[in-house]
């Protein structure tokens, strides 16, 4: 098990504008509760199955493997429709990689930048676009934008 | 993905009485329903995470990845609990694999025998000991005795 620790903003601006075009993001999810996630990824030619376990503050257990596109492809059409679609770009700032993600489809106008720390307390600077902390705020769980797309809040 | 297509029957006597041990198997599901199954297995030194479809008829979409038995003992502690708990007998009959799980804990008491075909209309010979088809009934899916043990008919 790895233990997935992430705190998750509201991006100011579009500092992704100038960038190249992010990489495609298809996920959904077989199961999504508090206590477990089970969740499919294609990004690219890459795809992957997740499972995580309960959050406990912005700390997660999670156990991902590496599965062909072909079975995610499959995979996907027996997760909750629709689909989580998103952008994800990768930003360096400061030695510390931003993981900001555009959202498309039912959550379009959505977008988070994340960055994962290796412990909670871990100190990081911040790029100036980077808004109001919403790592506590369940609605930002894209496993919650599923159930509840970001057009329908 | 594979096709499973399998049938299921209960078993006469106690032909696994005189055979060696049999594998014991500890299973538990991240989720479980009519349309998809997220199952995780330990048996012996080999552990499977396994997607499984909507069930139709006798056949079942199903995804299975090789996962290292210390995840899959971590991933087991998310499952609802109690887990599945049996001993697996593999017995060859003309030219076919009969497996003969023998549950214990909950579902002490319950023996079935699958077999798995190539098609849903495949003809095989059926040892003596074999009972009752119950490859329709529901109650004997693994997901549904982990909710509903034998225990509790």
């Amino acid at each position: 098990m790895a233990t997935e620790i992430e705190r998750k903003f509201l991006v100011l601006g579009t500092p992704w504008a100038s960038l190249p075009k992010g990489e495609l993001m298809r996920q959904g999810y077989l199961t999504a509760s508090k206590q477990k996630v089970v969740r499919v990824r294609i990004e690219g030619d890459a795809a992957m199955l997740t499972i995580k376990g309960a959050t406990q503050g912005i700390s997660r257990g999670e156990w991902e493997y590496a599965i062909p596109v072909k079975d995610a492809q499959e995979l996907l059409e027996l997760c909750d429709q629709p689909l989580i679609e998103k952008y994800r770009y990768r930003i360096p700032f400061d030695n510390m990689l931003w993981e900001l993600d555009v959202f498309i489809g039912a959550n379009q106008g959505l977008v988070v930048a994340e960055i994962e720390l290796e412990s909670e307390h871990q100190v990081f600077a911040k790029p100036d676009w980077i808004g109001a902390e919403v790592s506590d705020d369940a609605r930002y769980l894209n496993s919650n934008l599923q159930r509840q797309p970001y057009s329908t809040w």
